[in-house]
């Protein structure tokens, strides 16, 4: 988690266009440069991309940092994409062909993204728009693999912007009722094998929403209201993804169960339920054990693990 | 169910290389050439392709007979190949650009033929290789429907030649114990929702086996002696498919699994189960509602629904 001071310094980055010298940052936060650079350093580590120039200072990367991810985040297996159709459908391609676990399919622009149930996804320029590989032995359930995806999201973005976000029954993130990210999960089985699973994460940050979604959707720029790093972003959701998943290879269900509960915003909320074939409505009262959706329609308590869920109140 | 005149008809004109009169077939069956004549007809309803020729007879079509499949079984929704790669990537991308349910890819040879757990399946010329595609809005057991494939294809081998055929957890068709005919289960699933179900199925028939497979599989030319048709059977095990699935779909479970275990030669079996981190030994004792094998190893049942299972006994 990142501290006090490391985000004011982010703040100040972030903020200016240009570079901002060591002396600035140390003087309006009151610590010495050798704490500046030190907490430099520590951003970095973050992914941050932060260029440093002896005569001018410091300077965030915000729009390019994506392109630089393979050299930022070099221990992970990054492919990088100026335009694809959609990183799943990458992502598929390299899993089918021996693609390793951990595998990360990331683009700036998606011509044809999707979202869970056949639906667009939006993915213009700017935004954050990437693929996991898991390749998982057994399953007991996706529904508990999409849980883990919202809540990386969501605590990856609480770490670095203590943002107020939370997750939607299954996987949206949302930030003040509005839609800031998306997962879609898709697996790959034989009848009794599992070749691999797609986790594909799509999270507004610096991209311009069309029109008809600035009602319902939001980025990250629109909340902090300066261009945002993506870099950061995804690797916190990436290793908080698959710190979360290794709990489930180990049979850690309740771990997974007890931290999405811990940032979800559907317990307790009367629903409106949107299945393949039928709508009602409840209280949504738990999360099952093997993440299915529990809701109380006052005569009957449901257990949701298909469709859409409205939170009505 | 081929009546034992139709049988007769049938073989007289499987084992002839090329057509025989209406009167020889009258004459060597003690039946009117009127029966003959209708007798043709409904084996033609089954999917043989029979050449009429008023003065030289009947000829029924044995190796050539897949190539006419689209004008054979119209009301099938039929892509036909000589050469891919494999049915099932034919059909996952027929189905992923919109191909209906009961889509069938079919081809005469498959140059990267695969099994289960992804391993090589010879397909050279002669046999059966199809693959129908299926778009459940929901499925409680992938394992279910492997039962059915197997299932579907014992039927249709009882139906046709009366063969001694029987089911091996999950979906092997073993004939005198070796192997005639896999099934290849693969879906493509969102977390909460069946994108759809390719069912892949192999039958061995008049293709050359290879010589590392001739002590454990088989072929329906090796039994009966003649090269035998295959669009029948690729209709058979259409119809009886569907058939079941649709059983499934109506939540009659229990009708696909009394109908498996009427047919299989697993249960009562000791067998060894090689899942993919144990081995064991044990007697097949059920199947599960799921589809799932129980075995019992003395001390203990265990459930099996990942992994191999061979007959020890």
């Amino acid at each position: 988690m990142l501290g006090e001071v490391h985000k004011k310094v982010l703040e100040l980055l972030m903020r200016s266009e240009g570079f901002v010298s060591s002396s600035r940052i140390a003087s309006e936060l009151s610590i010495s440069k050798a704490s500046v650079s030190r907490v430099v350093k520590e951003l970095v580590s973050y992914g941050f991309v932060i260029e440093v120039n002896p005569k001018l200072g410091y300077r965030v990367e915000v729009v390019d940092d994506v392109r630089h991810v393979s050299k930022v985040l070099k221990n992970m297996n990054i492919h990088y994409l100026d335009i694809c159709t959609s990183t799943q459908d990458i992502a598929d391609m390299l899993a089918s062909q021996g693609a390793p676990e951990g595998t990360v399919v990331i683009c700036e622009e998606m011509s044809y993204g999707r979202g869970r149930l056949g639906r667009k996804w939006v993915a213009g320029r700017g935004g954050l728009w990437f693929t996991i590989v898991l390749k998982p032995k057994m399953i007991k359930s996706l529904q508990l693999l999409t849980l883990i995806a919202g809540t990386s999201v969501v605590k990856t973005l609480k770490e670095l912007y203590n943002l107020d976000v939370s997750v939607k029954w299954p996987n949206d993130v949302l930030l003040s009722g509005r839609k800031l990210c998306g997962v879609l999960i898709e697996a790959r089985l034989e009848a009794d094998r599992v070749n691999y699973v797609l986790v594909g994460v799509g999270v507004n940050v610096n991209n311009e929403l069309p029109e008809e979604l600035r009602g319902t959707g939001v980025t990250l720029m629109e909340v902090l209201g300066c261009r945002v790093p993506r870099v950061p972003i995804l690797k916190g959701v990436v290793s908080n993804l698959l710190n979360l998943y290794n709990e489930l290879l180990r049979g850690n269900d309740d771990v997974v169960i007890s931290e999405w509960k811990r940032y979800n915003s559907t317990i307790g909320r009367k629903v409106k339920v949107v299945s393949f074939n039928e709508v009602f409505e409840g209280i949504a009262v738990d999360v099952g054990v093997d993440g299915s959706l529990i809701v109380s329609t006052g005569g009957s308590v449901r257990r949701v693990s298909v469709g859409d869920v409205v939170h009505l109140s």
